[in-house]
């Protein structure tokens, strides 16, 4: 069984995750998509410690937890203790002590969660924790290429834009790379640094040259904040550079795009590739909602193997 | 039945609703009032996108939902990806795309739904959009009218105040003239300017003229920012000439009084006609909720006849 | 029966609780914590209406009233028409009329609840009122000294900080001498003023004094906003005369450590109190569960017998 192959109380990032685990995610997924499942979470809670504005991964997060039973706090981080200088790890006991048995968070600060989590009787997920990662983004993501192609092993996956900056790359890169697939980064030097390639990644900065042979193209959400800082000249540059385009996408005609949203609609990704038929965008977004209800299933069943309520 | 007259998906104006539909949501409001219905939204999510606050009209909406059983997302566009620029479309299709069967939207743009609507499975329902419709807010204006004076054919009923800003005005107006009422709109050229009779209401800059006769007064809420832009001189004046006084109220003894709140008391409305026997003010909120579980189960229904889920 | 005893419609405060009504509340939140009660409040819908934020009080009040099934609604009041100039009573009128049987409200000022509450038919549960009271934070801190003491007759109970400005140290003031024990206020007299003796306590300047004996500590929260309008003249000041120390809790060897928290660690508590086997910060959290558990029950009896939804 799928479940007896996961053996952690949260989920903090994908490096480090086995093949097995990630599939034990991923196959479970695909059949809560199938069939509903039971409300397994019924009588637990699950809150939300969110220091940045969400909209499909809470909800995602939240639709999950509420078909598996569960009660949802309506706590927001930003209107909570922690603007009165609580620390993190302080804030976390006290909804453990309140019986919440699951801590969605997402943290501005990298690895904010790592140091948080073995403290707490309450399983953690990581919603996305600075330029880290995004562990449940990526899952969706795979378990969606998987669906359109059938297979992961050996696939390339071109990532494009922002990836210094992206917790999605990140986890991204680390999952795919688990379960066999080629990556390649495609950016300027300013947001796809060589520094990437010591990750395992292949990088290329002509879009036009890495896009022939892709089983995927990953367009990430262009920070529009970033060019007063100077990491891209002007938006009509970018998008000239690294905008996907129909006629860039007429290069990939196998590959899957891909966009975590929100969507620069003309800036990092024109209209026709973002609804055309190659776009898996909005399945994505159903996708997510069955790995976090398999991520949820898989931890509560080691929750009642360890005898935590 | 009363729900095979409705054959819509949405809810997003009275404006072209016949007076079957509109009926066939009464009746069946009037019917929920008695008994308590079916949870017959088990199963399903709704999610609020409100680019504006409320108090009254979101928690009528979601005792409502509640009442029949569905799951309500915490979701709230203000601090949500709205703000980091993603189009309404996007948002709403996120929403459907995570098993969302009903958005209930308040929008600052007017018209801003009735594009995204049919782009969605999704059933929308219009909870307030600019200055153009706020229909529950109408049905349940309707509902209690109704209920208190047994009918509303021949019904003369006194809308007095910021017509002009106003979609509860607007969705009144065009309910009450499907149910056969006449509508006399009255405040000054400024708030009430003369094009408005092309749309069927009678114009009336005096209140002590309008007020004889009328089967019902409803205080249109004074927006205090208006008196910067100069439409009117100050809340004295706005008071003297068209505040809802009690000796002013002595000349409609049959008038049901209405306001759809929040109230300005002292200002449009005093405290003896809201707070009075003739005032249906809290009936209307009450009422409000049954008049949404009705419009939620005629869409359910259609929605199950065209296998929704 | 405990809930025989207890004949309020509401939890405005401790002051003028009896002895027998407090016993009940602690009771029954004992025999809670045992065993899960029945889903009571199952068909009631909650509110919150809260001008301040809070993390662990709402959350707490959410938690118990999800375990005895109520409908707990989204709304936020910082969000709502109360920013819109509708007055407390009105927002609360139609809370009611909405359906809404339980308000449970944080106000900035002292004693706002008090009118409103005779003038609804919901029961207002207060749950932090300006500096008046704060009953529920009292309540659990009472069940929690009594879980760790056996009793609350006779013990030594010193409360060290800022009582001027607080309503959990009025609260447990009021309950802690209905109880039977002995209050000692701890502090500067800027922030405890002599006239606090009227009320009954102790006052003691000489925190090194005032703990040998001491049964329980209680460290409340230090503003750090009243700095700067001199209340205390440096955080480092603060801490040297009045901050729970190590080496001043060993004055105090069978002292129960508490907090109603968020903590300032450092300042009014060092992490070895705050963290060592003496403290019951976090038991306080989970038990304030219970306790709120235990008032809505009562509560909802009280209800029934008066024939309220």
């Amino acid at each position: 069984m799928a479940h007896t192959l996961w053996n952690r109380k949260d989920l903090l990032g994908l490096e480090g995750l086995s093949r097995p685990e990630v599939e034990a995610i991923l196959d479970l997924a695909a059949a809560f998509k199938k069939s509903a499942p039971d409300p397994k979470l019924k009588g637990r809670f699950l809150a939300f410690l969110f220091s940045e504005p969400s909209t499909r991964t809470r909800s995602a997060f939240e639709t999950a937890a509420l078909r598996l039973g569960a009660g949802v706090l309506g706590f927001s981080a930003t209107t909570s203790s922690l603007a009165k200088g609580e620390t993190l790890l302080d804030t976390v006991k006290n909804l453990e002590a309140l019986g919440v048995s699951y801590i969605v968070a997402r943290q501005e600060t990298s690895g904010a969660l790592d140091a948080v989590a073995p403290k707490t009787r309450a399983s953690v997920l990581n919603a996305g924790d600075g330029r880290r990662e995004h562990p449940t983004q990526a899952l969706l993501d795979l378990f969606t290429l998987r669906e359109k192609k059938g297979r992961l092993e050996g696939l390339k996956v071109v990532i494009v834009g922002d990836a210094l900056h992206s917790r999605v790359a990140r986890s991204n890169l680390y999952g795919l790379r688990t379960m066999g697939a080629r990556v390649v980064f495609c950016g300027p030097s300013s947001l796809v640094p060589d520094a990437f390639a010591r990750l395992g990644a292949k990088i290329e900065r002509d879009l036009d040259a890495a896009l022939p042979g892709a089983d995927a193209v990953y367009c990430l959400r262009l920070q529009l904040e970033r060019q007063k800082d100077n990491f891209f000249a002007s938006l009509a540059d970018y998008r000239a550079a690294y905008g996907l385009t129909a006629r860039r996408l007429a290069l990939a005609p196998e590959a899957v795009v891909m966009h975590g949203g929100p969507l620069n609609r003309g800036v990092e990704i024109d209209d026709a590739p973002a609804d055309g038929p190659q776009s898996a965008i909005l399945p994505m977004v159903e996708n997510g909602v069955y790995v976090r209800m398999a991520a949820f299933s898989l931890i509560e069943d080691w929750r009642r193997r360890h005898d935590l309520a």
